[in-house]
């Protein structure tokens, strides 16, 4: 997993049925993480808003591990970083 | 997920059976996304065309989100981007 | 996918009995793809020929979309792409 | 798999309920790895602490060889590399 | 698949009990291929020694094509090359 920030959301009207929804997060790797800097968008599974810094699932973990066995979907919001952790 | 632009496509007349009826896109991925500039092929799953900005799925997740479980698909046009949605 | 030139081979007497029988080609991502110039081996799944311009699925697709489910495989050769498509 | 060091834990209170009870571990591949010093988050399955050097298993590999196949992991440490291997 | 030179191995006495027998050995890919110098740990499938030159399976290939499927497992050696193949 890499831990991000929430930088903004994407707005797709016309998409595959099963991303209906789904809240569509930019999330932006932090410094020294793998990726970091390089946006990704992962389907918010815990509540997440703009701002707050993640734990990203990717590949086939965001769908399963988020119930969404069938969905287009490789990134998933899977946790909300709690503050003072140290990691940033 | 990325967000790219639809920047083309290619025609393939001899290929694998289970591609035959796929739209094959060259996506190029936003300044800022993860592969940024890298171009790739993504199989259109909602009617995209050149000059759009799409959300692409990568992985097992393009195959099975699209119901094309048993075809040599690696990423999936999975939506188009609402113009005005603040990613670029 | 990315789209790539196939500039060689490789030979492997001893290697894992799924793979017997598999032609094992060297193909060089197309400048301005997803890994340009890096070079990966790829099964071929539709009879490509050195000096082809190809079309390339990786991961799970080319064990599952290739029709060798559980073959060592993480990258096949699923199409020979058009001349004149535009691409290169 | 990447051998790298583990050099911090991750804290999130509100995530994935699947991922309850597992350690959140923050990984530096070593340098001349694949990914050299760009960390990323693991899951321990094997009692690693701060300063180890360890092995890390990545995509679905993680998930499925900790029997923790429907949790959204991606990345898990599966061994304690041996002082004195000579890798580092 | 990548194709790279095995350069050493990886000792870890405490590991997941599904590595138990498994030799870990430390793969550089070729220079000009994916991933070139960036070194990885495989599991050798096909009695691959030190200085050999061989061919390495990534992602979930590696545990499926090499029966070791609840393993967590992500790259595996799946074949020696050749000498004279001309890839080098």
């Amino acid at each position: 997993m890499i831990v991000g920030s929430v930088v903004g959301s994407v707005v797709s009207t016309k998409k595959n049925e099963k991303l209906i929804g789904c809240k569509l997060m930019i999330v932006e790797p932090m410094e020294g993480m793998a990726g970091a800097k390089e946006r990704l968008i992962a389907v918010d599974n815990v509540g997440a808003g703009i701002g707050e810094i993640v734990l990203v699932a990717q590949g086939s973990a965001a769908r399963i591990g988020c119930a969404k066995e069938t969905a287009p979907i490789d990134a998933a919001i899977v946790g909300i970083v709690d503050s003072g952790t140290g990691i940033y």
